[in-house]
């Protein structure tokens, strides 16, 4: 049981050292614990290779530490200096245009690159060895935001030698290769491994079991890159935390395969940052403008709290506009305060705010801090206050396992992208809103990967597992969680091939389905559905022609096959032919939970309520006051009832009422 | 006079041998003449320089063979191996961004390769040796979609090479060329032809005659490479056909000159994977979603059998859903019957299905066929069968001259392209769009190209002429047809130049007309046309400014010169200075018929009818079942009255009804 | 005091010799002052590196002054000829993707390239010297068009070498530029100038100081490059006028520097060609659409009559449809010659029209010109025969100083989209459309840059001057002007810093505003503004947070911090804390000019009123007769009141009556 700790991104070296011992003693005065620092210092640190000046951040740490803080200590691997480029320029990225991307902002590395890996080794061997025992030191960030920038895809010379000798490794022979890639095909057959050129070059499409593999390949690349350090932090700090900063909406690696080796799992929260070139409606984007989207936090701290097995912290929180999307408004006052309180209750450990104090120069001088660039202190400051206010109130609160899990599968994200079938099949964002359509009937949820332990639950969803393997299903079986299975689950062999008895392959028995065909609609041609009794609902993309001998409880409103199946129900599995988006979502999850037996309350669009053990917190993203659900015994600790407008309400006690029940 | 054959796409080398009998024999029972085999199989067969496995290449053709069929081989050329790439990586095509086009999927080889004509020769000849005189080897496809994947217009250094040699053989001297490119406009006089750059480079446009050189040097060497292997053919494989699969709304080579080294020209129809990215409305869109344009498989049909001198097979036929359109709906059932039958009204041969079984693995798993990727009969087999029936009931017909030709040229949509004025000028989709609206009319039509024989017509339409020659000029006047000329033609010279006594040049004499002035309107500010005592019609874009002392049929209505001319009328030809579309170039087209005494009918957007010598053909596009037109003595073969939705109706005897002439 | 004189350009290398004659005389006969010649002839003149060919230029500009023509000589440089490009091919400019930009249109050299000022220079000596003291060339244009085509900034080996040596004359030391560029910032310090790259390859934004920098050094180029062909000409050419055409719209080098080298400031009026490219909404396109923008003309003239020192001349003037623009439509009948006066009335000394004669050939067939190119007239001819008698029926004038200037500063301009924050910021749009609401209320405006004298101006506007130095605040507030300035104005530090005390930085005493925090809003979020007691306004995108303890005239509408202030009022300066547009805009503009003492007089969207000395011009844009305002005593020289549409009137005497005052 924990109570939230809190943090801030702090850059001593863009300030003058006159400052730093009072900006450490402010820090503790505003009630911060921790500070991290020395993200982007390799070039202030190795100002050419071999000469080290260490004194300047010695000096920092002692300072920082002194004054009562903790430092989380940060490898510099994502901004490696000039003089390493010059010296190596093959260390930079390549695009997909077969263009070097060069030095002049950060993240200029190319993951392949053993030159690099061994740099980047060095460099932290330094860090470590210098700060790895020092008493201030207490956690590790390694590198910044491994696929920020676009930068985990590479097509570099080294990518491509790298990846010959993965898929040398993989496949044992060519043979092995070219069956399994289907090299028959368009006659594209490899005599040799070193034949195989990096897929960003064809005429047309390349084949998808050859960009499947790069997608794996360039993921592991980024797993050993972290594990590398890591191993480092390991023998050099022992006992010291090591994390990384995760991204939001980020699929690019497999977020699953590298948190194992983390011990916490960071997250970089940004609501508005990430809202306007989300894929929400302009009318969602309107509401949502200044709170971001409900499920936002949520949704990310779930995900890689499960991914952290429990240890998830925000690294990074929006203190206010942000610098770097197309337009950046500013959040409603109150709004950083609720987002840091509803990281705490989906599970987050600690939330650090990004930044200290406003850039005077350089590229990030719009991005707000705590503290104005001038000293004065700005809008997260005031919120700040009143959080540490806050958590005097609140005892300390672990997060629960939940009743329902979502599987989130990295490799059928990649799969969907490489042939999507659906021009703008949604993809990763279908998890991301059947996620919300739980959340605003105020379910509490884990996610779950394709290797995690799936037992306990009462229901499991899986709403884009286009690669299901026979095992996955296996073991979904015997867990007797009832499943929620979107369409295009189980499509593809872990081969890339269609399964040998069509989809939904390995879930074919626990759904009883058989997809005979498939086809994808255009916007202005959209169907419709018919759940149970409801009103038809509207949809349009992928849609699957499907057979079936179990009950049928939706069904296609179409020229085309009217009346065929749309949603059908096994003993086991629910399974949508088609995927489902706004009303008929809502309709459909409503349904699914009423036959697993697991509670929903309409919290509609504003409010949100999530557990974090006996603590209850309600959350209105609303300019409107909103009341909680009632008949529920409440010991109120923190705001009231109805919830303020961007405020919270926090209380103990309380189950949610039995007339709440989902139906 | 002859029925339909039919056949379909096998790709033998996907599936094991052991599958090769039974799918023969279920082929032959299904009612199939035709397999076209061994497009894509160069390194299957030479998996490394000069080392041949034949073997079961020759099996297949004999179990194919002898269950029945009649082989269709392919020259394997639109795909070569990965090991003459690595040893003639010259060979790749080069984009417009001056990066080569890699291995990995298909037609990666520059048509200006010297290099690669000679490996194609070779292959193309071994080939033609093993096979060229199997008893089962009926007929030849060369290569594949020439023009796929944009390859046609190929930047490499062979290219350039290529140009300036196909320079000096047109021009003779470089003060020639100077003189007809006019390069002392900006100052770009060339000294030798070793001077000159491909047009892909320059800083803005280059210069127009320029432009038009390419693409007729790239035409050529279209031409060039698919010649080199009929001579190949015709030498070791006497007595079989031999044809290339055109491909749907291509216009990067002259596809009439192409066409005249073939025997049969063939036709790749996917009409719904061609539709979401035609420039139809979203509601045509909507609307033909599940059959495609009425009038996609006619156009091509008669495109390609005026070209094939009545030799015109469908060598690929969509069967389902498709996998490379940005949306792939499926079509909806009965359209794979309609499609076959349509072409054949057309006057196609033979239809092929693409493809026999849906591929398991690679890229084209999405792509339906007559069976699934499991075996299962597919949607296409249900209909394929109805089809044999329909064969049964239907005597031989041959397709008869039509009283309307449209003249199609290549070198003036190149033109357009080239030199636009109208960003956005529809080019080439005004031939598609004035071909529907006759069609529309019940009018059967033939196709023309500039060298074509013009007799025999009462109506020739030259929707878009912009190079209209004085020879083509005098050999329409000579052919006492009316004619119907679409703006812009003739308004610039074979040289790209404009005519010494303004547009339209050669054709001033036949149309009466002097073109003063062009402009083009943006769509926001759309002007009317009122043709005779019509109300006003919209149109948008191009509009000229032109002088006539003949009649004035339609004028302008426009805050600019109110009142000037738009349709005039010499005694022998109609001339529009404007680009009409819909309802105008529905009223234009139908007022053209009466004067040219052409009987018409309106049978709305839905139904088609179409001749085939003494069989009438009614295909029902739309929903509703629709009445044939009234007054007609028919023997119905096929089908009935109404037509119902997506169905045929097939009759003999009866001319259209005096009382639905035109007027 | 000065009449208009009326010009021509002319190609006389791109028709028969034996048509010079007769078009010369033809010029005098059309009333034509002024022939400009030669742009594009090097390679004509030079055909191989050292022969001349001298012999029809001498013989062109015989005939031309010997018909009484003054001639404006060219150098060519702006279309340098294909063997120094096969010589040097150094010399091309490079695109940001890294590609070198290659012969066969224009602009194709790099401003960077030493190798290329070099033979710029020896050509335009051998221009200078052959004909610098023929008495018939009375004038020089300097290349044509700088900016065109995107080639002020070109990425070349040649610049980024050039940039490094600029970069070490500006900073001295490295460690000068890393403090000032703020390189401790992602860990991006050089340690030597030769490790200075480009910033057109980073992987994310480059630093801003960078690209700043990139921006100066690439604006420095063209003024040294222009300077070194003034150097030639002043010495070969004692006593003709130098002179550039710069473009519309053009932002990409600092057009004041390069002005201070020139005797005259030409301009090329493109109306219509610039129209519908343009940020206009839809329906401002459509009203336009054939009369272009009204404040086009008099927005750029007024402009670079302010940089030329009062001696501005239009050196091209659109005469009908141009072929570059996405639509190309005709003028309205007229207007050709309402441009022309309204250049006058904004200070134009003469006009020149682009071209004689339409080109038969090459890339600019589709350009309209005075004569087709089968030599008939065109409507500009009809037109100049007017523009002629007009002439003669007005007296001299002078255009005098204004009582409003607007400062332009391109570095600002530069700055904005270097750090745009808000993503579509509209940047030098804002000016253009200040400008257009003052002059929609009759104000005469000059422009200033921030070198230029302040004073003797009633009241001085700042629309966007994001680098406001402290010395330009200094000079401003000895003027004891009134100012207006806009949101964002003094936000940077001309190191592209953020000022100490933060925005609005130097300007921060005169407006006693301190910008607290900035925020951008998407379209999709409009708030509002109320001004005074007006009916609120819509806004959106940049929005401030400002603190001030003067007046607030205005505030914000809006769900947050709802009426915050928006417009505030210091004795000297109003200063917005948003961006107006619109009506918001007018508003303002209004407000501010009656608290500044200025008579403004509501002209409506369709008509203006310029001054020239003793003369007051009308212009109709629009389709309907207007009325002049009332209660002024005129004698009217040219028209009538009211102004007929697409036609103007020209009064002498009479003020604006007192009724008429602003409020």
């Amino acid at each position: 049981m924990s109570s939230l700790e809190l943090g801030v991104c702090y850059y001593p070296e863009q300030w003058d050292p006159s400052q730093w011992r009072d900006d450490a003693a402010q820090m503790v005065e505003m009630g911060l614990d921790w500070v991290r620092i020395a993200e982007f210092t390799w070039g202030l640190i190795e100002p050419e290779r071999g000469r080290f000046q260490w004194g300047w951040l010695d000096e920092v740490i002692e300072i920082l530490g002194q004054a009562g803080l903790r430092v989380m200590m940060s490898t510099p691997t994502a901004a490696p200096p000039k003089w390493l480029i010059d010296e190596h320029p093959e260390i930079l990225p390549v695009g997909p245009d077969g263009r070097a991307r060069g030095f002049g902002s950060r993240r200029h590395y190319c993951f392949s690159s053993d030159v690099y890996l061994a740099e980047a080794c060095r460099i932290a061997t330094e860090y470590a060895r210098r700060y790895g025992q020092n008493p201030y030191v207490c956690a590790w960030q390694i590198d910044n935001e491994y696929n920020d920038h676009d930068t985990v895809l590479s097509y570099s010379e080294a990518a491509r030698q790298g990846f010959r000798r993965w898929l040398e490794d993989r496949y044992g022979s060519i043979d092995a290769l070219n069956k399994t890639w289907g090299t028959v095909f368009w006659s594209s057959a490899y005599s040799s491994f070193d034949q195989i050129e990096l897929p960003n070059g064809s005429v047309t499409t390349p084949n998808p079991t050859h960009s499947l593999d790069f997608f794996r390949y360039s993921s592991d690349r980024v797993q050993l890159f972290n594990r590398a350090q890591v191993d480092i932090l390991r023998k050099h700090s022992p006992g010291r935390d090591i994390t990384h900063n995760f991204m939001a909406g980020s699929f690019e690696f497999d977020h699953h395969a590298v948190a194992t080796d983390l011990d916490i799992v960071g997250f970089d929260s940004y609501p508005l940052g990430n809202l306007l070139g989300s894929t929400l409606s302009d009318q969602e984007k309107h509401r949502y403008l200044r709170t971001g989207a409900p499920d936002y936090q949520g949704f990310h701290c779930d995900l890689y709290r499960s991914q952290g097995r429990g240890r998830m912290w925000v690294l990074e929180q929006q203190p206010g506009p942000v610098d770097w999307a197309e337009k950046n408004p500013s959040p409603a006052d109150g709004m950083v305060r609720l987002w840091t309180w509803a990281a705490y209750a989906h599970g987050a450990q600690a939330v650090m705010f990004f930044r200290w104090r406003q850039a005077k120069f350089a590229q990030e001088q719009f991005h707000t801090a705590l503290l104005r660039s001038d000293g004065s202190p700005d809008q997260a400051a005031v919120e700040l206050a009143q959080i540490v206010k806050d958590r005097a109130a609140l005892p300390p609160a672990t997060r629960a396992k939940a009743k329902v899990a979502i599987l989130m599968d990295y490799a059928s994200i990649w799969a969907a992208d490489i042939l999507p079938h659906d021009d703008g099949f949604p993809n990763a964002q279908i998890i991301r809103e059947w996620y919300a359509a739980l959340r605003e009937l105020g379910v509490d949820l884990d996610f779950v990967g394709p290797e995690s332990d799936l037992n306990g639950y009462s229901l499991i969803i899986l709403p884009q597992s286009m690669i299901a393997t026979e095992d996955l299903a296996a073991r979904l079986e015997k867990t007797q969680a009832k499943l929620l299975i979107g369409a295009r689950s189980g499509s593809k062999t872990p081969d890339m091939h269609t399964p040998p008895k069509l989809a939904p392959g390995g879930l074919a028995d626990l759904t009883g389905v058989r997809v005979l065909r498939v086809e994808s609609l255009p916007d202005l041609a959209k169907e419709s559905v018919v759940l149970q009794k409801n009103a038809p609902c509207e949809f349009t993309g992928w849609r699957e022609v499907i057979e079936t001998d179990h009950q049928i409880i939706g069904h296609f409103v179409s020229k085309y096959r009217n009346g065929s199946p749309a949603v059908t129900r096994s003993p086991r599995a629910t399974y949508l032919a088609m995927v489902p988006r706004g009303d008929l979502l809502r309709k459909i999850v409503r349904d699914v939970l009423s036959w697993s037996g697991i509670e929903a309350v309409e919290h509609g669009p504003e409010l949100r309520i999530a557990q974090r053990g006996a603590l209850s917190f309600a959350f209105n993203f609303g300019d409107r006051a909103l009341h909680l659900p009632d008949g529920v015994q409440r010991q109120i600790l923190i705001g009231a009832d109805p919830v303020e407008p961007y405020d919270i309400t926090v209380w103990k006690g309380g189950e949610p009422p039995d007339n709440c029940a989902s139906g």
